[in-house]
C-alpha cells in the first residue's frame, strides 16, 4: 500500500484506530465453536462490523501459531478475506521478528510475500543487517519496536547511552538504514509524554501506538504528543474491542466500541485540522 | 529434557554439536524435489545421517514459515520424528520470540506444547515480562539472544550503560527472574574473546554458541572462553554441515562433516577433563 492510501483512508474514515486480532478460543462466543473454523469466522465478523471505523488490522501471531496448523490456516483465510473484501485497509502481521540477515530475508518473504501483508512488527535488538531485509520491499512498511507498552520495558528501553535512553537511540541509528523511508515505529500508548521526544527524532514517520484500552493508554495524551499533519498514528486496541461482548451479537458490541474511539479520534483529528 | 539427560548425551556423544535446520527449496539436492514433502525428507536423511556425532537440532522457524502452511507441516512432522526416533536429541526451535505477557504465554505454548520443543530462542528487548511466561515450564529452556553472530550486533548490543555493554547488562539482569535456572544463553561464535566475561556472571549456564562455519567463528577460541565442568556450551553449525554436497549421497557428505567437528569437539571436551 502506498502511503497516500493510508493517509486518504484515515481522513475518509475519520479514524486512525487499528483492531488488534489476538483471537483466543478460551474468550470467543461460545456459539461460535460448532464452526470449522471458529478463529475464521470471528474474526470475518469483527472485521466486517469493525471496518468503517478501522483503517487497520493486526493479528498477532503468537495466537495463530499457538493453534498450530490449523491456526496457521486461520491467518491465511483472514489476510486472504481482507486483502479481497477490505483492499483499502491496512494490514499489520504483530510478529516481532528479526534475525540474522539471510534468515530475516525469509521472513520478510513470508509476510510481505507468502501473506501478503503489508505491514510487520520487528525487533531491533540485532542490529541493521536484521531489519534491512524487510525494508527492500517498496510499498511494504517495518514497524521498529522503540517503546513498549509493557512493564518489562524499563528494564532495558531506558537504559542510558552519552545521556539518551535506548529506545531514542534505536530512533536515531535506524535513520541510517538503507530504504529508511519504509519504517515506522512502535511506541507505547502507556508513556505518551515519550512521544515529544520522539516527535523530534522523526517528525514525519507513521508511529503504531499499542496500549489504549486494556493497559490502560490515554488517547488524548497520545495525540497531544503524537499527531503530525498527515496524523502519523495507528493506535491500536485489542481485547477492548473484539471480546467486549460474548453474546451472538459481539460483533455489533465491537462496532458499538470502535464507532466510539473513532468518535473520539475525529475530534482529534478536526482540532489538529487535518480533516 | 531434564539438564543432566542433556549433560549425559554430551559426554556419551563426546560433541556438543548442534546442526542448524535452515532449510531452503533452494538449495536442497534436486532430486528430493519429486517427494511430496522434500524439505520433510530432507531434514530426515540429514538427522539420521548425523545424530551419531550432533546432540542437538535447531529448526530456523523463518525457513518454514516462509512456505507457509506447508513449511508449518513440514516443521511438525521433522519435530516429531525427532521426538520418535530420536528421543535423547535435544530441540531447539530457532524463533527469537517475545512479546508482552499474554501474548509470550501464546508463543511458550506453541513451541513447548504444541510442538513440543526442548526449548526456543528469545529477545529480550521487551523485558521480563515478555520472557517470564517461557520459564515457567519445567524442564524446558528459554535461551535468551545476548550477543549476537551477525555485524549488526554492534549497534546496540555494545552501548555501554554505567561502564557495561547492554548484552551484559541483560544476562545479569536476567538473573533476577523468576525460574532463572530454565535459561540458556545465545553468544556468538564470532565475539569469542567476550566469553570470558560471560562466564564471570554466568559460570554455569548453557550457551548456545551460533557462527562457527560459514560465519566464521573458532570453535577452539570458543571452548577456550566457553567451556565449563558440565561442558556447559552447544554449538551450532548450519550451512556448513547440511549444504556441503549437492549429490545424491548429501547426508553422508553431511556426516563427515559432522564428524570431523565432533572429533575436534571430542579433543576439546578430554582437554578440559569432562569425558
Amino acid at each position: 500500500m502506498k502511503i497516500e492510501n493510508l493517509i486518504n483512508q484515515i481522513k475518509q474514515k475519520k479514524s486512525f484506530l487499528c483492531v488488534g486480532l489476538d483471537v483466543d478460543l478460551d474468550k470467543i462466543p461460545k456459539h461460535l465453536h460448532k464452526h470449522e473454523d471458529p478463529i475464521f469466522e470471528f474474526s470475518k465478523a469483527i472485521i466486517d462490523s469493525t471496518s468503517p471505523f478501522a483503517i487497520a488490522y493486526k493479528p498477532n501471531l503468537a495466537f495463530f501459531e499457538s493453534y498450530g496448523l490449523k491456526g496457521w490456516n486461520s491467518l491465511e483465510k483472514i489476510i486472504n478475506y481482507i486483502n479481497s473484501n477490505h483492499p483499502e485497509i491496512f494490514t499489520i502481521a504483530d510478529a516481532k521478528r528479526g534475525d540474522i540477515g539471510n534468515t530475516s530475508s525469509k521472513y520478510a518473504r513470508t509476510f510481505f510475500e507468502t501473506l501478503n501483508f503489508d505491514s510487520i512488527t520487528v525487533n531491533p535488538y540485532m542490529g541493521r543487517d536484521s531489519i534491512e531485509p524487510f525494508l527492500e520491499y517498496d510499498n511494504k512498511y517495518t514497524i521498529l519496536l522503540s517503546l513498549t507498552s509493557n512493564s518489562g520495558s524499563s528494564d532495558f528501553q531506558f537504559q542510558l547511552n552519552n545521556g539518551k535512553p535506548l529506545y531514542l537511540s534505536i530512533i536515531k541509528k535506524s535513520l541510517s538504514w538503507k530504504n529508511k523511508e519504509n519504517l515506522m515505529y512502535v511506541i507505547g500508548a502507556t508513556k505518551a509524554e515519550s512521544l515529544k521526544e520522539v516527535r523530534e527524532i522523526i517528525p514525519n514517520s507513521f508511529l503504531l501506538v499499542p496500549g489504549i484500552g486494556a493497559q490502560g493508554g490515554s488517547l488524548s495524551d497520545v495525540c497531544r504528543f503524537g499527531l503530525n499533519e498527515n496524523c502519523g498514528l495507528i493506535v491500536n486496541s485489542s481485547r477492548q474491542i473484539i471480546y467486549s461482548d460474548n453474546s451472538i451479537d459481539y460483533a455489533k458490541k465491537s462496532a458499538e466500541i470502535s464507532s466510539l474511539i473513532q468518535r473520539e479520534m475525529s475530534e482529534q483529528l478536526l482540532k489538529k485540522g487535518i480533516i
